[in-house]
């Protein structure tokens, strides 16, 4: 085994600001630099919003022509283009994407390159590009969710009349159906899709300006910026603006844990209930792999890793907030680890609403094996609120059938579940209402996504996304 | 040292729907009876407004006449009063809130009490008691919350004026103002309430009606039922009504745990900075307590604590969020374990603002220690700054002024918090804008509050809060 | 609803070393005073060693005569005795068990009880006390752990010869039996009793005279007193002494997670495969509990609430690690908050173990139900090693079997268990060996327990435990 | 912003062991492929035993000839050679490691390749490979652990006059010295590698032979594939093989996050007394890093990382604990996501020690300024003991000096510190005791490594590691 930690000599490196020890500056860029590839359009974005603020600076002599501002817009353009075919690179010396592409724009540009970090710092960078990242993430969770909420109402309303046990304790309680397990899920994700709008609006505010958490004595117009990023509103106070950071990432990575749980149930229930001793639901066979020892298995590994990564995405969110607990106000270092948890976190719920939405979509119901599970014991509170319909109080119904249990008629699961009309039951179940809801957010993420990019591709003059 | 776990006999205990082993019972029930102290009156509510609907259902025979409804609900309401001057308990034997109540309403009523049950389960009554309980605290902690964002800006206006360094990873970095500092503690509240408003919204659904999860052959009417209990609307699914506990309250925990973390930092900084060597704030002696054996010691006990109780709120939250990761769909009893810490966490949040509005308010502000905290290096990048407003591309001037650096007059720290007059930095600070948000979200929890109380007044037919 | 936190009125209170107000002695102190109930007997075995080493201290005077140290420890006995039988109490003026026991000596004895903090502080009385109360839980964690071990042993014998499909992805993989399956239990166990034992180590160190973490004037003999305790050895460094709490609690909290984990895995085995489907255990009736509302339900809710407890045990560990994350050296009023997670993690462990002890011990084998779960792909791995005996490349065999698995013959489970022959597969268990390990650590953790009463009861002249 | 996660076309892929879809492969196997890599030595030193111990059974015909054994073993030697220069790459298709290997091997050896897989399965042999990876791991952790333990040692050894003033609630406390400070640290690590040798114990037990957990009808020698590896013995019940992956890692990251919160508790310490308010310590100012705004910025950004990462490692055991908490028995996908937190904590802790070592080794003690720390009031609870000694009770002696605390005499800082002569306190620590125990532990390091290498070349007639 080789050491996964290289061994660093103790040489200096020359960066944009400074020398640094490179065993020092492995140990405290690192992985930061990869991370940062993520960040490189964001970073470009966030550049020229600010650089058209500063040209418009009532300044003498200009910080910025509009000549200059439009040459350093289009070279972040180019270097937005230059990522994109793999082409950009952040070096360990530049340590960051801030530092290569003020690089990139000096080597391109001269002085207007080192004019660029005029009235601002890293850290509200880092914080305006984690804002746009979780703006496009977040707007892409919310439309993968919606397409499962979409998958499993389809499956309920195909099935709405398949009856099931419903189950308290795992053990057989009360009749219920497919139509109304499944669309239990779909009312989940909007619940889930409620909290995610939250962490939306509080991340569509714009830390810009802020500089290293104290402002600077330069008339900068914080409001346009913000205007121009598509952003709802700045973030008023500076220091709050870098405060903000980790306690964002925290607030957005619980909205996400809490999709994760909800995928993490319906991924029970399934490896539950496709065991051969159930065989309710089956997953088509290209969703299942196989085994290296044992010829026959086709085993559920996408549901098993939707639940582990149901456990990550919660352990990112504790990663985020145990980092900050404790923290003085102002810039710490530390917040720099909260980095990777909160892609993650982005990265693992998305791909599992895709692939869950997928793998809802092709589930086989199986509606004999279904019945099959059906005894008498399972219309016990039936029976109880039979008798309760005849005038006997429900705790004495409750008691007698109790006693009476090995003598149960077996009903029609069918007509049990005919029988429970009320409002979200088995025969109450809206679902033309849960379809409206789930169209209605889905017209108003649209909306949200087209507004954000048509103003990106004005500040940039080109379409965004390329 | 005795054992903290008495030893059980194995006797058995006759319970209101069956016998269980005492050590079981123990084991099982423990110290949910004592938690469920805290439901008494959400229990009785949720019944009166049961009631209330099952004695309008068209059923004949009718289940509850007007008068029998009556009846259940003034004595639902002396259930409240007992309990109220501890006069009522719940035992080992009743297990919990739910089955206390049906025992106590069946040795006063009789049959009347015996019917109480009729089309629901214990699941939905816990889920509306605990939606109860949470509408309540979380009103109370939004009015803590804005409590202590008054005090705090009310600390920022009176010291806007006051020049304070600013850091970054603790080392000094640029002018700063306790004004900023304050009100950014104000801000971070006002976006902690967000949340909290969020997951207010998320628990104001009424569960009723959901019976075990699978609903009832009843012709319930769930949405009487829910505005009755001032909800905003019922949830729908009736298994997703049962699915939604545990989610809903890691959902809250996660906003209580946003709310602690700025707690925590505010904490943070108040015991940084009251070391003598910096001296830069006073706590009212009042607030500190002392050591056995140091005489001299003055302890900011009541910070390390808010600082713990963090930590302890988030581990709230992780305890609910890993009870229901991988649990099936359908009531299992490990929600029984997310009661603790819910109720924990609201609990010691509240606490925690409460303390902390009291201390911001009693703080001692130390102008002349702020200002000894001043050296030339603060001003290194307001220096930095001025070469650019002179022509200087920034990165030329940063070069310059870094080489400098013993050079570097000693500036005028008020002079320097004066000059940074954009939105948001210390010359720029709206304050009047901060008032009124206060102000409004204020407005805004103090009339929900009033209308759930006089809803549930209504219902009870006696005022509420008794 | 009535406020679970009282409304506390801003008198002040006269405490032993200061006054403070009560709001805040209320946030501070509150829930302690409670816990500390549970450390009086550690903390008067502590002071009866600190005074039988201050009274062979060579000072001019002696601080404490031989008959003063007498007349002390005779005290701390009968306070001891009070607490027993409940008549020793704690007030919020004490603080803690540290104070109310010096208050009561000094009440009782005058200048001695004013004595007896010389050359200590209640850092090092707190640390020893939960040191003193670790290791009696911990003794008694292993303990249970044993029985446990021993429960699943005898079952495992029992049924030794009872086949059982073994699952992999929960899907039936190979052929396995009861006794494979129950004995891992074990293994698993004694396992976990490693780490249990190598924090007991940890655990096994004196703190006392470290006072506030630095040591004091006086020529302290802190060999003496560990040894009076019955430590190992006494922790060296005085400033480590203390910086050890918390990074102790968590360390056997760690241990204790470990233990809950693998109850939670044997829980979740139970609650499936006691499922009617499977029906391949059944717990002895008095284990479940009922439904309110579903007459025919006997739930399992024993094994649901221990895995739910497995998540709160491992969030007790968590609440510590989160706690003392980033605190700086010396004491922190934050470590009072781990002394709830760490007591409560001890005892959810132990009273978990000994109920899942009794539930084993009543476990009914349903032999003609597990042998139903035979399905000739279960034997597909066999067939394929079979064809491996005769020649064929192992590979080759598992693809042909794959080909053919709808031709595979059925084969009989007992003679499929009987053939796996190599150690620790289902013909290859060494029972004997298990169980003389398990009987090997009983008679070490018994050894170990009565070592440490008789020198306590030394220490006090009374037989202890009480 | 580009998309993270990369469209999948729903293609099929042909695996060894049957087809998958393309997306499927890409959410199961993912990021496995790439941590595999690190698992590529361990993998094939696990095979080069299983072949062995095969060639060795008493089969006819022969499974291996003894010169088949050598040909694998050969070719497994260039795999890893191979894999050393970057030659060796898994691929998507392959899912991991083992399948990996086992392709090359077949396209290299034919049917010595498709036997290689007999009685084993890709279950068992992870299991090994992580244990073969923690084994070496863990040894460097020892090992950077006792060079940080050292350097410590070094610092404190150097500087035990040197006054300090000790703190508790972070306010000045009682006298202490650099020495107390720097030493209470190496005793914490040696604590912590307590920790770290039970869990190397826990973890030098061979799964090997369990496959897919319920073992093989071929008579397996566990015990020799044990030796071959240089386990200290097989784990016996084959299910308890799977059972204890998970369970194993969150033991071995336990004692990780152990070490990392001492690292956390000496960063806080040196990062708040190099604030230039105390300037007790300087860094090395290549450790340091700067700001993109403030020339004059020094940061010590190596210490902040060092505490979130202490949360990160925190948030690994975390994750693995949360994915192994509810699953049943037998293999569950889930474990894989185990891996990735496993090694991170694993790189993170080792790198963290490193920087640490070389941060400790080059700190600058500030003597003066360390003197300047110290106030009257510091020697608060020396003057009380000092009237103890006079002969006045504890309590009277530190009411009398509260009461006088504005007219107590300063003392001198150096005598107070060599006047606490007990063991453990400043004028009392055992440097050369400790030194001792830190040349034990390496010497035992040290051996345990050669031992394993040895064993590792003999099996594969190399220099290991090569």
């Amino acid at each position: 085994m080789k050491n996964t930690i290289s061994k660093h000599t103790a040489g200096v490196g020359r960066t944009m600001i400074g020398t640094i020890r490179t065993d020092v500056l492995a140990y405290t860029a690192g992985k930061d630099v990869k991370l940062d590839m993520c960040l490189v359009d964001a970073d470009c974005i966030g550049s020229a919003a600010h650089v058209t603020m500063l040209a418009g600076l009532p300044l003498k002599p200009h910080l910025f022509s509009a000549r200059d501002r439009d040459r350093v817009i289009a070279e972040l353009a180019r270097i937005m283009r230059r990522a994109d075919r793999g082409a950009f690179t952040i070096t360990l010396q530049d340590q960051d994407v801030h530092l290569a592409v003020e690089r990139e724009l000096t080597s391109r540009l001269g002085a207007l390159g080192r004019k660029i970090h005029t009235g601002r710092s890293r850290n509200d960078q880092v914080a305006v590009d984690l804002r746009l990242f979780a703006k496009e993430q977040l707007l892409a969770v919310i439309e993968e969710a919606l397409a499962l909420g979409s998958a499993l109402l389809i499956q309920a309303r195909r099935n709405r009349g398949v009856a099931m046990v419903g189950r308290t304790h795992l053990q057989p309680a009360m009749p219920s159906s497919v139509g109304l397990w499944a669309s239990a899920y779909t009312e989940d994700l909007l619940d889930d899709i409620r909290l995610l709008k939250g962490v939306y609006d509080l991340n569509d505010q714009c830390p810009l300006g802020s500089a290293a958490g104290y402002g600077v004595p330069l008339p900068l117009d914080r409001r346009q910026v913000s205007d121009l990023l598509g952003f709802r509103r700045p973030i008023h106070n500076v220091l709050h603006a870098g405060n903000s950071r980790g306690k964002l990432e925290s607030g957005i990575l619980s909205a996400l844990s809490q999709v994760m749980i909800t995928l993490s149930r319906l991924s029970e229930d399934l490896m539950l209930f496709m065991m051969p001793e159930f065989d309710y639901f089956s997953l088509s066979p290209d969703m299942c792999t196989g085994s290296s020892i044992m010829p026959q298995k086709n085993n559920p590994d996408v549901l098993e890793l939707v639940r582990a990564r149901t456990a990550r995405v919660m352990a990112c969110n504790q990663t985020v907030m145990d980092i900050i607990k404790g923290l003085p106000s102002g810039y710490n270092r530390d917040l720099q680890e909260t980095k990777e948890p909160f892609m993650l976190g982005m990265t693992m719920t998305r791909a599992s609403l895709r692939i869950m939405a997928s793998l809802v979509a092709g589930l086989k119901i199986n509606r004999e094996a279904l019945r099959r599970g059906f005894t008498p014991a399972v219309f016990a509170a039936d029976h109880a609120l039979s008798l309760v319909a005849r005038g006997m109080p429900f705790r004495d119904a409750y008691h007698y059938v109790k006693k009476h249990l090995d003598e149960l008629d077996d009903l029609d699961p069918d007509r049990a579940i005919a029988l429970k009309t009320h409002a979200g039951a088995t025969a109450g179940l809206d679902f033309a209402g849960m379809a409206r809801q789930l169209a209605a957010e889905r017209a108003s993420a649209e909306n949200e996504k087209r507004r954000y990019f048509k103003t990106i591709s004005r500040l940039l003059r080109i379409p965004y996304p390329m």
